[in-house]
């Protein structure tokens, strides 16, 4: 297995980042700059046509490490950010933009992209996982929260069923059809997010994919507006979510 | 009008809880110990077969009170706490727990008992909040919020649909077909309860009345779990909606 070899530190706002590499897979650590010897790790998905410092990305990371005193770190999906798209990346989004120009639903291109997606992400996931547990600051047996919306949940919730290091995760704004099934095998709490006049993801959908859950303790934030119109308060209750269920001592608590 | 009458005063933990009448309605104002001249204040509804002093509404008061720095108040529903009963009151208690005995489902007594509550004390309401208004700690002017479930929210959606005062609310665990109507008329941001598997309200029933207020500003927290399993969190996510909405200084910000 590949160990993770920092290339690049600076510190902000009381936030250490580390930019790694875990064999191929870029990454990066966001880490409070003071805290205790070892803390909780939550991993961020990013979303799709994005990259692992998109501003969303930097923002929740700093709330999750000065607000909770977790380590969080994101890395670029598959075809994301400075990595290389395969022959069938290009075709899927031009496909796309195809229907995007054409006024058409997205939702059947994006399921079936962000499955095929999934795929090559869950694995890579693991392995960052693995060698980011090597470090004394993160550890291996320590709890691990996952927080991704749109295509961070096409990657999330397969990824949530496969490896149970995964204790408490955030999902949200994606569709049921490739993602119930694995749904249906996850037990740890879950927070799900959706928008309630999503333009492109079917009420019905949403809901459908919430209630697929097998997790006693899951909860619902369903916020008027569109698809993109998601509050940016409810990366403050995904903080004071994973303080609850993730345990850190210096967290907002509920 | 009647102003308000102090009868008896007790602090702790940072609270003073204050029992006071105006005219012949019971009601209590929690207020921080200390804190600037002037804070918001928000009305706590009780729900069924309680009272303004049950222990879910001191917990919620405390938390406003401390966490957020609010003036809080709550007062006794017609027929509830140490208020005279009448025969139509005894009547629909008989009924409900005729139903309860048979098994049949208590939703049609419950929304039709409430609407008739209701229609007592939204007045009652109103005369409180014009005496509370008139301390010089709460004032005229200042924002105003309302909080209450099951049947606090069956009075509180009349109350916020015929109240301009009422300037942020926290609602659930009811049905839509007595106050959709009313909700429908709601333009304040609103947060709004449910529970993802309530064993007397169906879901599609509490997702129509989260979908009838017209508020563009409106959040609905679902939680897996029974009728009367909401979570105790719950109070801490609507001390932060008041806060985002009231604009306490001290408060849980999100």
């Amino acid at each position: 297995m590949h160990s993770v070899q920092f290339t690049a530190e600076t510190t902000s706002n009381g936030v250490v980042e580390r930019d790694f590499t875990v064999g191929e897979i870029p990454g990066v650590l966001w880490s409070p700059a003071s805290g205790p010897d070892r803390a909780p790790l939550v991993l961020l998905g990013h979303g799709g046509g994005t990259h692992k410092k998109w501003p969303a990305m930097t923002g929740r990371a700093h709330l999750l490490a000065t607000g909770c005193g977790f380590h969080v770190a994101c890395i670029d999906a598959p075809g994301h950010g400075g990595r290389p798209r395969t022959a069938h990346d290009e075709q899927e989004i031009a496909a796309l933009f195809r229907v995007r120009e054409a006024g058409e639903p997205e939702g059947p291109v994006v399921v079936r992209y962000n499955a095929h997606l999934a795929e090559r992400a869950v694995p890579e996931w693991q392995a960052t996982l693995d060698a980011l547990q090597e470090l004394p600051e993160i550890g291996a047996g320590g709890p691990v929260g996952y927080f991704g919306l749109n295509m961070g949940t096409a990657i999330g919730v397969p990824l949530a069923a496969a490896d149970p290091r995964i204790a408490a995760a955030v999902f949200g704004l994606h569709w049921p059809d490739a993602l119930a099934e694995k749904a249906r095998q996850i037990t740890v709490p879950v927070a799900y997010m959706l928008q309630w006049d999503d333009e492109h993801i079917p009420r019905a959908s949403g809901l459908a994919l919430f209630d697929a859950f097998a997790s006693k303790e899951k909860t619902l934030h369903a916020n008027a507006g569109r698809h993109k119109e998601l509050p940016r308060f409810e990366s403050h209750s995904a903080a004071v979510f994973f303080a609850r269920h993730l345990g850190d001592p210096g967290a907002p608590r509920a």
